[in-house]
């Protein structure tokens, strides 16, 4: 599946602060920005010349969901379909003990049956304006880095802030190429967002952790939500028409969603670093967490409920950062990078001009990361892990972050963005107390094995205590997981939270100086300088190839493209789609069981299935985490497919595309008509998709 | 699919004669022969202990079917079943223009209508005798490397020569353990054989090459074929009863038949020597081979046919040689080689007896191999393709080998074999004098492009003439074609040979000085040699080891066993079996074109076939090419599979059994009775497997 994978906050400042660039592609390469779609390819490859009104359409029905992944608008009264997988956590928060809906499915037949979920964000990108200028001219050539860096925040504050008061939409600036382009991108938002249908678990993920990133699949990861405004269905003028046939083998798609980060243009060092010093870690620390978890499920038939969701996204992460490791392990995809870096490098030095402007910043990265490496280390451990501590911490910081001007502030808690952390920090979402408290045990456990018992850091949180002890004590004594003790804290600002005597508050005020200082002396030595060269590296890649490329993913509307189509597999072919027939077989070549065990309907209606019907198929499309729920589209601009996942050859798509096998695997159109109309019960959903008028 | 892979001359010596020892394995490792089974694997791990009378059950049920395949009797009036690759050659020879059986398929409902193989012959393993004292006695410690094994040939040729004359059965002498046990083995051979039932090509080779050594799968790769004497079915009281139900995920089962060659016990140089010297020069052989076969197939719908067969079988060569390839550059299974050997080498140089009688042979297999490069050079060019010189030149070679005394002949000429080499030189089946000329043509311009136009052998051959023109003047000038023909020559022995006036007995009388010459320098220089080091290194191991271990596959009867299991492919699980549901999905998912286009029948029946029914399945019983056919056996010796492939993770197999992975693909049983009885209205044939009293 493709949501954005989980990242320690070191590895995201990494990915996304630091990147190169590399040689324009002829291949389906590419997640490119609405602005500059892929024109020449397109017409080149396809033949197709894509018009404003077609790109503006297909934009307009585009929908950021939450805060990892994709989704499209479906009909103009606010249907829109994302993937199960990024519903999920919403059909969580709306189950209880009693009412699993992760497991049992959901399904409203009438708009009153529909589900109010407790803290979902749509966004939709209603338009885009350079602002590159406003941005840097803010930064002065007397400038040091650190004060060059401080300028950009603070002029990104300012046009947020204007545009937020004059539009009232979500206003969020935007960096492309390496910070060579700013975008200030207004975002149409909903909040009151409602469940309308989702299938089992077992099917939307059929398979489990074993086929995630694989094909042929076999899933249907398809969750129905509707956007609400003042307390009705929105009117959605722009939405994708729904084709039930779907798109054919070698037929032209497009993938419109929000890819959520790619290194592809990081510097050959900056790759090396992730080899060496990033993954195995990552890869450890998410290992333990899901001995953790697992562990919890154990308990009993409530833990693993409750645990189910945590340990179905630690697991995905870790097949995703296992399938990147392994692309940085290739000596041949290393040969690659480096070869495009070499390229970039010759012609840029061949030109004494570029030359001076941009050529040091290579060996200005490569001194960079030598810094980075003994600030990874001094970072670990020194957290506190949960929901409950997440909370304390949002509000510690909240308090502090408020205090400064505007154009000071940490991006979250500048005013722009204010509306977004408060309706994230305010969730009415349940708490686990029990698991709270192994959590927290499990990663004060995991620092004293790092920093050692005599760490002053430890010594002043436990106070003596055992992890186990200290846990119990802060879960028992917290009110955090009360709303309304959130809001008063919240509004209670810096005074509040000084006189808090809640124990989880407590810590955060003991942690919060060490991550502002972390913060700061990231910024002054690492961020500062990397920004500057990365800055310098992007110029050097506009000047060499103009804007025939595409910038590393950022969370931010993308553009795909490509054609439906089989790959070599393991000796032979993957085929472009599979069938009804796949999903039968593939279960009961399991027999039925387990990861492969097919819902109770699957089986007591399968003669009513039309088992030819196609179900997933697979494209050339570029996409990454992110891309989840993204809408496969038609040439008509149709919608013919929904994204779900990548295949295990897709994975060091963050380092460097390979169309050969490369592929997003996707839920065919025709398959969710036909689970509604045969499987489902759901002949009125299905109408309002196919547009059948009553 | 596991017939015998195509193997050149010089490697096929090098992969039987040079052939060294690894660890016992504690896996579902071996192909055991009948005299040893692996009882104590059998026992500790599956709790299962074979009788005696088990054993000879299975082993007098199964045969060797021609030169490459396997098979077993299922009723008791001679009706065995094959793979469908297996009887292929059969099939393309009983096919006309226009009546293709291998495209097409066929069923006998009656006795009546069953269709006599042109030149197939079986073989029944009838009974096994140690005579390593024989073979051996005939070697003294005065004689020189060449001495004895001249002197071993002449044991052999007299110990088969007695037991053909006092039994009347085929004799064969057979080495195990590096020529460390000779054992005769008898065989009653069965040259009546008739076709009963093969379905269409395309379901038995379902996925065409693509498909070719990997699962999940989808082949009903089956033929039937009916064992005659006395111009009745044979009476076959050994035979395996059919179990409908098959074999469960996890369940024991065993796999009687006759793999090929492995190399898993040579030395470390012998197998970095075929890695750097022989396969890249044999892909590139059957890859300019098979561009000529599809050049030919080209040139009509007649062509096609006649050219499919080879096409198919050099296909399958290319990729078993590839898979191999792949194995052999692997640096971790380079690394367990050496380790393998070392740990073997250190033991015996630990002991002082040890070190003396066997230490010098891993240097002298090293010494010897230096002497083999140069040789395969030498051997480059000088023959001439196709199946009518493969006649002329056998006729030649046999006047010649006939004349000396039985024990100083080829083994194929010795009076033991002489019956089956005959079958095979006066087999009735087709030959095609347009393709014979292209393969003649092509080898020529070959040979030039190797040795240059002035080379003397080709010089001589060409006599002025372009290769076209020459394989032109070849093909049409000789009669032997005839059968007639080749009789007379055969009979009127080196006097007709020498007054022949038959253009191609001309070349082949040309030719067999310079393979004569290549030979002898080979047996002087290069087998007598490392026959004598591989005999030490045999019994080194045996010293060590014991007899715990099983010998190299030599196309002799073996036993292996596992369990049926998936496996991880591919990011995730292979499962154990596949079902009809998948073969339905597999087609259309390809939208049923090309290799995965279905039979007619297929379709037009789906909707009468339980779809649930097991297809195919995997089991981690350790087979090779040879294997083909061998039936799977259960704990109580009933039938409930036919091998017809294994998984492209098998291949580097013939160096390494890694458990984890390596798999044997198999047709099981209940499939074969849904296809007759639901797809093939073949209810008589289904009956006589099931047992079904009419």
């Amino acid at each position: 599946m493709r949501t954005v994978a989980r990242r320690s906050a070191a590895a995201f400042l990494l990915a996304t602060a630091l990147v190169a660039w590399v040689t324009p592609s002829v291949a389906d390469e590419g997640m490119w920005t609405f602005d500059n779609p892929p024109r020449k390819q397109l017409k080149e490859r396809y033949g197709f010349e894509p018009t404003q009104a077609w790109l503006d359409h297909i934009r307009l029905s585009s929908i950021r969901v939450g805060d990892g992944g994709s989704g499209s608008f479906v009909s103009p009264n606010g249907l829109l379909i994302t993937n199960h997988h990024v519903g999920r956590g919403q059909l969580q928060k709306l189950s209880t003990k009693d009412r699993d809906l992760v497991r049992a499915g959901f399904y409203a037949p009438t708009l009153d049956a529909e589900l109010k979920c407790p803290d979902l964000e749509l966004n939709v990108l209603v338009s885009m304006e350079e602002v590159t200028g406003k941005v840097l001219g803010a930064v002065k050539p007397t400038m040091t880095p650190k004060e060059a860096l401080d300028a950009r925040r603070a002029a990104t504050a300012q046009i947020t802030k204007e545009s937020t008061e004059k539009t009232g939409l979500r206003s969020d600036i935007v960096s492309f190429y390496n910070g060579s382009e700013y975008w200030l991108y207004r975002y149409k938002k909903y909040t009151d967002v409602r469940l309308v249908m989702a299938p089992e678990g077992q099917i939307a993920f059929f398979g489990g952790d074993p086929d995630n990133f694989t094909f042929p699949r076999h899933d249907i990861d398809i969750c129905f939500f509707r956007a609400y405004e003042d307390g009705k269905p929105a009117r959605t003028e722009n939405f994708l028409k729904w084709k039930t046939a779907g798109a054919a083998e070698n037929e032209l798609v497009f993938v419109s969603g929000h890819p959520g980060s790619t290194n592809r243009l990081q510097t050959y060092a900056q790759t090396e670093y992730q080899r060496d010093h990033s993954y195995a870690t990552r890869l450890k620390s998410i290992a333990r967490q899901i001995a953790l978890m697992k562990k919890y499920a154990g308990r009993g038939p409530e833990q693993a409920r409750q645990a189910a969701g945590t340990i179905f996204g630690l697991e995905n992460s870790q097949k995703v950062l296992a399938g990147e490791y392994k692309g940085l392990l290739d000596k041949d995809l290393m040969a690659k990078k480096f070869q495009q870096e070499k390229e970039l490098r010759d012609r840029v030095n061949a030109d004494p001009g570029w030359k001076k402007a941009y050529g040091w910043a290579w060996d200005t990265i490569a001194t960079v990361l030598e810094r980075q490496q003994s600030t990874s280390r001094r970072n670990i451990g020194r957290t506190v892990r949960g929901r409950l501590y997440s909370i304390a911490s949002q509000l510690v910081q909240a308090a502090e972050e408020l205090k400064k001007p505007n154009g000071d502030r940490q991006r979250q808690y500048q005013d722009a963005n204010l509306a977004s952390m408060k309706f994230r920090l305010f969730s009415p979402a349940p708490i686990y107390p029990e698991l709270e408290e192994l959590q927290i045990a499990d990663g004060l456990a995991e620092s004293i094995e790092t920093l050692g018992s005599d760490d002053p850091f430890l010594k002043d949180i436990l106070a003596g205590r055992t992890p186990e002890q200290t846990a119990k004590d802060l879960v028992a004594g917290t009110k955090l997981a009360d709303v309304a003790v959130r809001k008063q804290l919240f509004e209670g600002g810096g005074v509040a939270i000084a006189a808090s005597t809640d124990p989880m508050i407590a810590v955060a005020r003991k942690v919060m100086p060490l991550v502002t200082e972390m913060r700061e002396w990231t910024e002054r030595y690492i961020s500062s300088s990397t920004t500057a060269a990365s800055e310098a590296l992007g110029k050097a890649r506009f000047a060499v190839y103009g804007k025939a490329v595409n910038p590393d993913a950022t969370f931010t509307l993308r553009l795909s493209y490509g054609s439906v189509k089989g790959y070599p597999m393991n000796g032979t072919q993957a085929p472009p789609i599979t069938t009804f027939f796949g999903l039968y077989d593939r279960a009961l070549s399991f027999g039925n069981k387990g990861d492969w065990a097919l819902p109770k309907r699957f089986l007591d209606r399968q003669s009513t299935v039309t088992l030819s019907t196609p179900l997933d198929f697979v494209s050339t499309c570029d996409i990454i985490g992110g891309n989840s729920g993204s809408p496969v589209i038609n040439k008509e601009g149709e919608f013919v497919g929904i994204v779900f996942d990548g295949n295990i050859e897709s994975l060091p798509g963050r380092f460097l595309y390979d169309e050969a096998a490369n592929r997003t695997v996707s839920v065919h159109s025709a398959s969710i008509i036909e689970a509604l109309r045969k499987l489902y019960d759901a002949g009125s959903l299905a109408d309002e998709l196919e547009g059948v008028k009553k």
